[in-house]
């Protein structure tokens, strides 16, 4: 049978979970390639350095360069993480020859462009189902199996870490200052999780999404974000109250563009999700993505987004994919960041248009609603319900939903809202799916 | 940009469809093929039908000659049904030396191994997304996505019309006989809805799921299934009461094989699945599937399984893929209904191992429960719960759930408990998920 020489530079959690499945199930990938996925190297910054994986006498190095110049590797899986050396590496790689598969979704939200011309230019190719959501195959269906349809909305819990604290602040009702550091203890979240918890992480997943369903060029750190790292205890109980419940969701949804207004509109922030859909219920750890196509209707995905060995199960399935030959079809095919123009502008944000859960803390004195409405009436965003609570504090918070209306209204109204002599702070604002 | 020309058999709902994304949407179909799919021909019975959709001059032909005799055509979609002609025409497709494109999964399930060898000899490809679940792309995500993987079980809801008939059932609390015939006006179902209700349908497309996803080789018929059409209105009202839902599924799980026992355990049946799970929560007429792999843990697709346009979704995903080449190297690779060995035997379903929901319809008079628990424990079936309802006619609803326990062991209990003299029919036994 013939042989595919892999190489894989980082031997991490994932890097170690993808050489167990080339060493341990020789047979099931040589049966899926069609020829013999065999691990010949693996680079690590430190080879004397325990790992969670056994290797064979000679496939661990230190010098990257071992697996570069190799001539006989034909394809490497870059699992080192991190940008700018990651860059230097794949470019390395593709100019030595080689097939790439990566797991590394800030390189491709930073770096896309360059990389992908970098492997036309070389004649390799570049695969990335790892790269987001983890061992849920979004990449391959929306590059392959979606392929009749447009797109016309994309929403998804995209961050396990995340969903997991938000899921903890909701049936624990602990804030999000406690379960982050329980999260940090049991391994659930880095020990700097800022990428995580305030957004970015989903963003970067959004764009690469973004780019793949709507051929549009979104720069991800221009995708209007917030995280669940400000998120209140006190707007979890309420959303619940209210039959909702909060996740923090990247969105993309298509909007007809006339008049140079429209095209696609990106979001990511803790939303309001009816509580008993398929969203509002992915547990834990998973990560979700539901399409609206126009041929197919809806589908829905839900399955682990991280983890060793569901993350190692989309690198493999792209190193199989590679070795097939599958890759190099669907790369040639869809010319991914490539100097072909965007097939859908973004659109502004301010434009976007949704639900709104309002939050506002005020004294309890007359004439607050009235000054409230009035500020909402004059953007004119309409509200569709209101609650008061009773509080123990000097202030009482009121709580409000909008129909719908645009981001840009909804922000002008809290800014005027804020500024109203009787509320104590900045409203809060999230938006509610559907 | 180059061209492929596509023929069509059969233009009723799905290839309606199909022939209005080919025509409607040649952008979009050029931009993910690589090339242009040019709708050269469409064969049907009768030319002087009216169609749902407008044909360009000369596309349309009463002759499939016209289709398997054009030297240009290079990949047809079968989308005729029925088993006997469609074979026909689909060998004749091949030896014509055209790639073929079907959503027949009764065909498959009857003819599988004859025209994928077929295929292999002319040197072409069959390539059958829509042949399960419609919409949802399963075919693909089991045959490329989780490549990596050993599938440990599967579990289906892979009929769209029992999935529709059993939520009105549950939420409307009308008999089969009354949902059915309502059905049967909304084009739900079909005016001979048996192989859909019955199980067959299910028990098709589990057999090559079951083919695709562990290498068995079942033969569906003797995949042991039982429909929703004797389903007792009586048995859903309980199951909502001890917080289930009955759903049919098609469930294959991969059991340890020792001595000659074990292997691939297949079942179709109305089956209890706990009430605000993500299956139990599967809405009208979608199909869903969840898959359970070593690497990757558990997956949950849910999406449209039938339908003009979800159908044709799938159909046209697969010219594109077969355009592009996807195809050819998938089929050569994963050698599907060839003359190598099962590499999963399929088990003796005697020994699949369950929990079981048992109703059974007693003599109210003493020593009635003795006597059934008497005929449970002769068979070492184990009782987990039990309960006895008031009743207005001559016989009390008697109803169990057994701990996790053989089907054999299962099916033995029941017959010594419909030999009982107080017992006046059959007992009512449906399996419990989980």
């Amino acid at each position: 049978m013939e042989k595919s020489k892999v190489g894989l530079v980082g031997l991490g959690t994932v890097g170690s979970g993808v050489a167990r499945i080339l060493l341990d199930h020789g047979d099931r990938t040589a049966r899926q390639a069609g020829r013999v996925l065999w691990l010949e190297k693996a680079a690590v910054r430190d080879p004397a350095k325990p790992r969670g994986c056994e290797l064979p006498e000679g496939v661990l190095t230190g010098q990257i360069d071992d697996v570069v110049n190799d001539p006989e590797i034909e394809v490497v899986a870059e699992l080192m993480g991190g940008v700018d050396r990651a860059r230097e590496v794949v470019l390395a790689l593709l100019a030595a020859g080689k097939d790439v598969v990566t797991a590394n979704k800030a390189l491709l939200a930073a770096h896309g462009p360059e990389l992908f011309d970098a492997a036309r230019e070389a004649g390799r190719t570049i695969a990335f189902e790892a790269a987001v959501a983890g061992g849920v195959p979004i990449i391959a269906n929306l590059s392959q199996c979606l392929s009749a349809n447009q797109v016309l909305s994309l929403t998804g819990i995209l961050n396990g870490t995340c969903n997991f604290i938000l899921e903890k602040m909701h049936a624990e009702g602990v804030p999000y200052s406690e379960v982050i550091a329980e999260a940090q203890r049991l391994g659930y979240a880095e020990a700097d999780p800022a990428m995580d918890v305030d957004g970015t992480d989903t963003a970067q997943k959004l764009a690469i999404l973004a780019h793949l369903a709507f051929g549009a060029r979104p720069d991800w750190a221009a995708i209007p974000r917030s995280g669940i790292d400000t998120l209140d205890l006190a707007d979890v109980r309420m959303a619940q109250q209210l039959g909702y419940t909060i996740k923090l969701l990247g969105v993309a949804e298509l909007t007809p563009v006339s008049q140079g207004v429209g095209g696609l509109q990106l979001s990511v922030g803790p939303t309001l999700v009816r509580s008993g859909s398929p969203l509002a219920d992915v547990p834990g750890p998973m990560n979700a993505v539901k399409v609206t196509a126009d041929a197919v209707g809806e589908l829905f995905y839900e399955g682990p987004g991280a983890g060793q060995m569901p993350t190692a199960s989309a690198v493999v399935a792209d190193l199989i994919d590679t070795a097939v030959g599958r890759t190099r079809l669907t790369f040639q095919t869809l010319k991914l960041w490539s100097k072909e123009s965007e097939r859908t502008p973004v659109a502004d944000p301010s434009d976007s248009v949704a639900r709104f859960y309002l939050r506002v803390e005020a004294a309890d004195e007359p004439g607050v609603l009235a000054q409230i409405a009035g500020a909402l009436a004059a953007e004119g965003v309409s509200i569709a319900s209101f609650q008061q609570h009773a509080s123990d504090t000097a202030t009482v918070p009121l709580v409000l939903m909008t129909h719908a209306t645009t981001e840009g209204a909804a922000e002008r109204a809290c800014q005027k809202i804020a500024a109203l002599k009787p509320v104590t702070s900045q409203p809060v604002r999230l938006r509610v799916l559907g």
